[in-house]
């Protein structure tokens, strides 16, 4: 009996779109994805390998000093599914729309149905069920049941290796670049299996493509109405440049591997909505989706569309610490754990970095990137984004608590926390606001990408201010260790005073946080005069339009209210009003924080339809253009708006809050969290809210605002 | 008798580098510029035509709505001076470093005199004379005398076209940038002629070059030493897009025409420094070059090199407006007139641009262009740099009112003004500033360059404030034909109301004009710690690293202080001491201005050095970067030292003044002016101030603070 909580199929997605179901149906398991195109379709399909890119110089009309010098490119490879299938006449069967695509999130499977015809007619049905191995991740299992329909002769059905043709350049900045110079070599072939060399010769990355199919790749044979052929072919994706993997799996082993780690997955960290299947399919889907998505060995991390599709270059961003990593942390503490030490790899980059921009010691992570160098071309909207730094020191010191795990931060949090804050410290100066020396930052670029190069935007500040006072607590529990960091004591005592002083502007007519020294100076955009079609305003509007208006494309202050949860009630609420007015929800990543923050402000209204548009944005294409990849950070903002939301889950004091506030709509909310070792489950109802300890050792909690202790 | 101010030689200048030369002793026409190379140098030499380039897309790493689209190239083209000189083994004769160069700005004509020599030693002596036609201004004449020193046998030589050869692309955003898409053709060759057309198929673009040379493009003949060979080439350069010359031209009235021109010239505008023979000469120099530099036909401007060079890819700056124009405005108001013209022509490409970054009424004139089309790729420091509308406005109201051309006013500067102050309307918003509401101008770039998107930037507001206060009072003054260009009554008020809340920072504890909101809040840059070699250090730091700091590029606050005159004394002296201490003039558009400045404030020193370094910058390549050409605005910067600082000149409630800030160094200074028709000579010495009325009728000026009448 399946689970149809987690079934997706046709009926939960709003398009039919080839290119739109190959991104959401896309299979993954953090190594590579296989968009889940047609086999037929030469377009719609493709392997994306985390971390595979290839450079080429930045091509700026005018360059300055210091500016990211290379482009980092992830490259679409060749569709692992891909079957060419032709008639006795050597023409082409072509699918059209499936008639059915069933992605069994509970085992990992993905079933789909094509009619098939050519171009006299003639039918036949094509089944695919494919599998990606988990703890076998270099491996895929596809098999095919073509059934005739109507044709009756000689049928040729060919699997092969094709590189996928680019489209062409754009300036869309989320569309991906064309490259050009891929080296590709056929290094071994014979009639039961080809294997595909692709050099990236200026990255100097390579990647070993393999298809084994023991009834051979290219087979002919007549077929009869009614009859059913079935072959089963097995893909492999080597490391980026190691070797294929030598070891051998049968198909048997790859589809118990999967369902084992889904089974695994489900058991720790399912999150049940009930009264609302729809809601809970795509709440599922999404946490499927980023446990595929992410990086698992430590070397790379989340692309912004995971791997379902090569949209943003294949780079990683803050989305990875700020929007995914909670659910990860809760949920699968050890992928987490992956995902900070590839920021732990990339700190000689950053410190490179931090030199770049003038800073005379600790590190500054790069904006957008996959190697760990800065590969953006725009610096006011992505070096000048500072606060990526307090983030990953604010995901490093929540995996920590969240988990217990010390031997990371020893390993390399410590490091991360000490390298970052000492940024901040060499960053920032100390400046007099109304008469009194506070510790600024000029030149700084929020989240909100519609305002940039401000002084003291209250989000940077907030969070570099968290940055340094987590120096300051980490270094003196561990002074030996801080000291080898360049945490002596005087540099944790000008920390602790640089980060008791650091400036938070704040507007006292309005009586809210601003989320810069001048934001509210400049006036309102003029949104009664911008018409629906204008939106996203990036593509309609010039950068020098959006900078002079109050205008924001995500929660920027907000964001920091949410994660600090430090604004007493009554701001809180001018707050959000104020800024709700003057947002677009332009970024994917901006919905999210509105519904949870408004979820524990008990604007249950609010909360529950951001919750909507945030947790099926791809399955309703909200932001339309899912078929370049998932939006990866929107997903964890879909767990954040559930748990951190409606279930009020956050730390406060180093003690676990939880707090209902279950939407009217809604029966019951199950959800599994791993907490310092712990297996919780919240049960959450309109009356009630349990907390059970499924596995671990005691603990109390604080839940609707009453301690409770909990044991098994 | 030559006068020996007007003669600059090899001892005028710092380096004998053939580049370098090329580019001190070009020579110009406004229409053309033919670089002084050693004939037989193929890399040193060249012609640039004001105004011809090629068009190319501009390449973004990331581009963004409304960002510029095309590079406009100024292109290098043949050398017109080039020769190959063979021995009897068709080996080369190459020239040594020139045994002198004198260049007459008397009669500009150019007498050059290289050694050569063949592999084996045989040695030559070239003498080359070449003029500019100057009302001709399609023409040259340039004369060889090839004299034999030891060379005995068959001598070849030859006059062609050739196209130079493009340097490697760089980084540097001051150097050109190498071209592919030209289209060259001879198309027409004969024994005496050759003519080539060049096409920029892109911008569609053509140019047509030709030499003529009555004793035959190729000569072969013997020759013994002390024989002498002379030679004669007539080049000429046809306009854009249009056919070449038919006129035919004599060497003679080359001569004539060119000389008449000079001596008009220097009679209506000479400048003479009594006692500094050097400084005398460089700023003759200057106003030759200056001269030379700008295009007369209303189609074309000064490119920020003149016609001496393609650095900066030929484009116009406000440059023109605010560093060259006061100097064409007082000494040649018909070029002036030209140069206004140009913008009036491109008035229809900055109606566009002003839609392009969201102003729904009036102009937005390029930050940098050829054809009136943006052609910066780094908005931050060019379309952010909105002032350029105002220096425009400025240097119309300017022209009028010191040259008295009301036709111009009528045929183009009110519309100039009109668009120009509509922009500014609506550009602007009303915000309050301490309680009181103020019309704010935010995101703006000012002059320093080492500052970007700031909010009320002084500079750019003061202008802004006077570009509408022009648009108020020509408007009422000439109601009807305001209203044509959309300054009807309510819009008039309107402006006015702007204008008169302007917000202007000033920071109370300091006493002195700010340069922006929050310029002062930000830290000092660490002067002390930065080595000599670090400079400019636009080449050296991140632009986030200089713009989080408090240092200058140029002047930016006291250059409105400048203009505008109207700052109390002891607060322009607080003014200048703070910004000079944080200005690095890295832009070669700083010293002059602080130079008059100084001079006016009575601080004879400062006034000194600094125009000590403005006036011979590139005679002794201050900023080390003469090769790429000169520095047109600086050349007008030294002439506003001299004139509107040591002589004081401006116009005070339309009245023109003069204030005797001789120099102690000098014995005397003559000025020569042209104001509103009359011509004017102003000599000071040190104990007197004399004003003599040339030419015209009679008119009351203001000298050393008394009222004087003037008549002939």
């Amino acid at each position: 009996m399946k689970d149809l909580s987690k079934m997706m199929t046709l009926a939960d997605v709003s398009s039919q779109k080839p290119a739109y179901l190959a991104t959401i149906f896309a299979q993954g398991n953090g190594h590579f994805g296989m968009r889940a195109s047609a086999p037929t379709d030469a377009e719609s399909g493709g392997t994306i390998v985390n971390g595979f890119y290839e450079s080429s110089p930045i091509q700026y009309g005018e360059k300055a000093f210091g500016y990211a010098e290379n482009n980092q490119t992830a490259v679409l490879l060749p569709d692992l599914r891909r079957m060419s299938i032709r008639n006795a006449e050597e023409q082409p069967f072509l699918a059209e729309a499936p008639s059915s695509l069933k992605f069994d999130l509970a085992s990992g499977e993905l079933r789909g149905v094509w009619p098939l015809r050519d171009p006299s007619g003639s039918r036949l049905e094509l089944t695919v069920v494919s599998v990606l191995g988990q703890t076998l991740d270099q491996f895929a299992l596809i098999t095919y049941q073509l059934r005739s329909v109507d044709y009756r002769g000689l049928l040729t059905v060919s699997n092969h290796l094709t590189m996928p043709v680019f489209g062409a350049a754009t300036d869309d900045p989320r569309q991906p670049r064309p490259i050009h110079t891929l080296q590709v070599s056929a290094t071994q072939k014979d009639a039961v299996s080809e294997t595909m060399r692709i050099k990236a010769p200026t990255s100097g990355q390579q990647i070993t493509l393999k298809l084994a199919c023991q009834d051979g790749l290219d087979r002919v044979q007549p077929i009869v109405p009614e009859q059913v052929l079935t072959r089963a072919v097995i893909a492999s994706v080597s490391r980026i440049n190691r070797q294929a993997s030598r070891k051998r799996v049968t198909p048997d082993a790859l589809q118990a591997d999967a369902k084992q780690f889904w089974t695994d997955f489900w058991a720790k960290a399912d999150v049940q909505i009930e009264g609302a299947p729809a809601l809970n399919r795509a709440l599922h889907f999404n946490l499927f989706q980023l446990v595929s998505s992410a990086g698992r060995g430590g070397l790379t991390n989340v692309a912004a569309k995971g791997v379902s599709g090569v949209g943003y270059e294949g780079h990683y961003f803050w989305d990875t610490e700020m929007y995914m990593l909670p659910f990860y942390t809760y949920a699968t503490p050890d992928i987490a754990k992956a995902l900070l030490t590839y920021r732990y790899h990339v700190l000689p980059q950053a410190k490179k970095q931090a030199r770049i921009v003038g800073v005379k010691d600790g590190a500054l992570f790069s904006w957008r990137t996959i190697n760990g160098e800065e590969a953006s071309a725009y610096f006011p909207a992505s070096t000048a984004q500072f606060h990526i730094d307090a983030d990953i020191a604010y995901a490093v010191d929540r995996y920590v608590q969240v988990t217990g795990d010390e031997t990371f931060l020893h390993a390399c949090g410590l490091e991360i926390i000490a390298e970052t804050a000492k940024f901040w410290l060499h960053f920032g100066a100390w400046s007099p606001v109304d008469g009194k020396q506070r510790f600024c930052f000029f030149d700084v670029t929020g989240p909100d990408e519609y305002s940039a190069m401000v002084n003291n935007n209250y989000y940077t500040n907030r969070m570099a201010k968290h940055n340094l006072s987590l120096a300051v607590d980490w270094g003196r529990r561990f002074p030996e260790e801080a000291q080898q960091f360049g945490l002596d004591d005087a540099t944790l005592t000008a920390m602790a005073k640089a980060a008791a002083a650091v400036e938070l502007p704040f507007d006292a007519q309005l009586g809210i946080n601003a989320q810069d020294d001048e934001a509210f100076k400049k006036p309102i955009w003029p949104f009664a005069d911008t018409p629906k079609d204008k939106y996203p305003l990036l593509l309609h509007y010039h950068p020098l339009t959006l900078y002079r208006y109050q205008v924001n494309k995500q929660a920027d202050t907000l964001l920091a209210d949410y994660l600090f949860d430090d604004v007493p009630a009554a701001q809180l609420r001018r707050e959000y009003a104020y800024y709700e007015k003057i947002t677009t929800h332009d970024s994917s990543l901006s919905r999210s924080i509105f519904s949870a923050l408004a979820a524990r402000m008990g604007d249950e209204k609010r909360a529950y339809d951001y919750f909507m548009d945030t947790v099926r944005m791809d399955l309703i294409d909200l932001q339309g253009n899912a078929t370049d990849g998932l939006h990866v950070a929107n997903l964890g903002g879909s767990w954040l708006s559930v748990v951190t939301g409606f279930a009020g889950v956050r730390r406060r004091s180093g003690q676990l809050v939880i707090e209902n506030h279950l939407p009217k709509a809604w029966r019951k909310l199950v959800i599994n969290l791993q907490y310092q070792g712990r297996h919780l489950r919240l049960t959450l109802t309109h009356n009630k809210t349990v907390v059970d300890l499924v596995e671990g050792t005691p603990l109390t909690v604080r839940v609707d605002g009453q301690e409770r202790p909990l044991k098994n």
